[in-house]
C-alpha cells in the first residue's frame, strides 16, 4: 500500500521507517519539499521511501497519517488538500499539546471537543481514525518491547476505516484483541485528555517506554 | 482512626462500609443530618458508624474523605468548615463531572486547573491528597476482584499525607508498589482528565469493573 506520512518529527520518521520495513511505499510530507529530516529519512529508506510537500505526500498515499504537531495539524492538512484526503483513511496520531507556557503543556482543545473531531469536521470526506496517540513513538512500532501486552485505542466514525487501521497496527506487532474500539471520533476527547496523566506517569516512571493494560474483573 | 466521610452516594457508602470493616470509626456527613442514605448506612454499620452534617463529620474525623459529587465538593467542604479541615489529611476522591448536558459529561474544571487544586487552594491548611478517583467504587475497596493487580495514583503537596493515604489504601487491598505517586496536587489535572477515557473504556468493555495496569519496557 502507498502511505503518506505528514510530519518529519520523531513520530513521523519512526512510523515511516516501520511502514517501509513491513513492505509499504511511503512518502513523507513536510511544509516544503527537501526538509532535512525527510531527505535524510528518504535516503536511508531506499526505493520505498520518498519525500515532498504535504500535498505530495497526501496525493501519493492511499492511506495518510497525520504525524504533525497537534497545534500545526489543521494547517498541515489544509496544505495537504481536501481533494487528496477525500475518501481516504486518515490516521490521526497527533496530540493538541501546547508547550508555549512551558511544562506541563496544556491542550489547545479539550473537554467538549478534540483535535480528532476538528480534523473530521474540517475534512468531512476523509475517514479519520484516531490512533496511536496514547504511546510514545518507540512503543507505537514495537509494542512487544514492553514487559506484557498492552492496549491501544482507536476511534472514528467509519467502521471499515477502523478495521483497516487495526490491520495495519497488527503489522506493527499489536494484537488485534488488545486494540479497543472506543466508538465514534468524539472518543478522541478521551484519548487526547489522557495525555496529562501520561506525562505525569512518565515523570514518576522516569521513562516514556510504558503503556497501560486494561484489566477487567469477573 | 476516626474518619469523616463527606457524601452519601455510592462512593461515600462503599468507602464508609470498608473503613468500618477494617477497623475505623466512621462518621458520614451530608448537607443535613438524618439523610436517608446516611442513616441507613449508620444503622447497618453498628457502633463504629454514625452520621451527621458535613461539619459533624469533618470535626469527628482525624482524616476526612471528600466523596461528594465534584460539582458540589467546594460547597460541601465550605459547609464542613476550614477550621475542622485544617491540618488534617483530606482525601479527595471526587471528579468534576458535569452531566447537565447529558452523556458524555464534560469536566467543570480541567486543562490548566483541577478540582484537587481548587480544593487545596480554598483550604490551604488541609493536606489534600487526590486518590481513588480513577476507579469505580467497587474497585476502590476490592482491587483483588480484578484479574491482575492494577495501579492507583496519588498526588498532593504533603509527602507525609500521601504516605498516610497509601497505608490506608493498603488496608483496602492495594499493593503499595502499585500506588504511583505522581507528585504535587497539580497532577490531579491528569487523573481527573483521565475520566473521559475511562467513560469510553467503560462503554467499550460494557462494565465499570476494570482498571489499568502500567506496563514498562526494558
Amino acid at each position: 500500500v502507498r502511505i503518506g506520512v505528514l510530519g518529519t518529527g520523531t513520530v513521523g520518521r519512526t512510523l515511516a521507517e516501520k511502514l517501509v520495513e513491513v513492505g509499504h511505499e511511503v512518502r513523507m510530507g513536510s511544509r516544503e519539499a527537501g526538509n532535512e529530516n525527510a531527505a535524510e529519512w528518504a535516503a536511508a529508506a531506499g526505493e520505498a521511501g520518498s519525500e515532498g510537500t504535504f500535498a505530495d505526500a497526501a496525493e501519493f498515499g492511499e492511506l495518510v497519517i497525520n504525524a504533525t504537531a497537534g497545534g500545526a495539524s489543521l494547517e498541515a492538512l489544509r496544505a495537504a488538500g481536501a481533494e487528496s484526503l477525500g475518501g481516504k483513511v486518515l490516521v490521526d496520531v497527533a496530540n493538541p499539546l501546547d508547550f508555549s507556557d512551558g511544562m506541563p503543556p496544556t491542550l489547545t482543545v479539550s473537554n467538549d471537543d478534540s483535535l480528532g473531531e476538528q480534523i473530521q469536521e474540517a475534512f468531512p470526506e476523509a475517514r479519520v481514525v484516531k490512533a496511536l496517540n496514547t504511546v510514545n513513538a518507540a512503543v507505537m512500532v514495537a509494542p512487544g518491547a514492553l514487559d506484557e501486552s498492552t492496549n491501544l485505542f482507536v476511534c472514528g466514525n467509519d467502521r471499515a476505516a477502523k478495521g483497516q487501521v487495526i490491520e495495519l497496527l497488527e503489522t506493527f506487532g499489536w494484537l488485534s484483541g488488545d486494540i479497543l474500539d472506543l466508538g465514534d471520533i468524539s472518543a478522541a476527547r478521551g484519548t487526547e485528555m489522557y495525555l496529562p496523566l501520561w506525562l505525569r506517569m512518565m515523570g514518576a516512571l522516569e521513562t516514556p517506554q510504558f503503556n497501560i493494560r486494561v484489566v477487567r474483573g469477573e
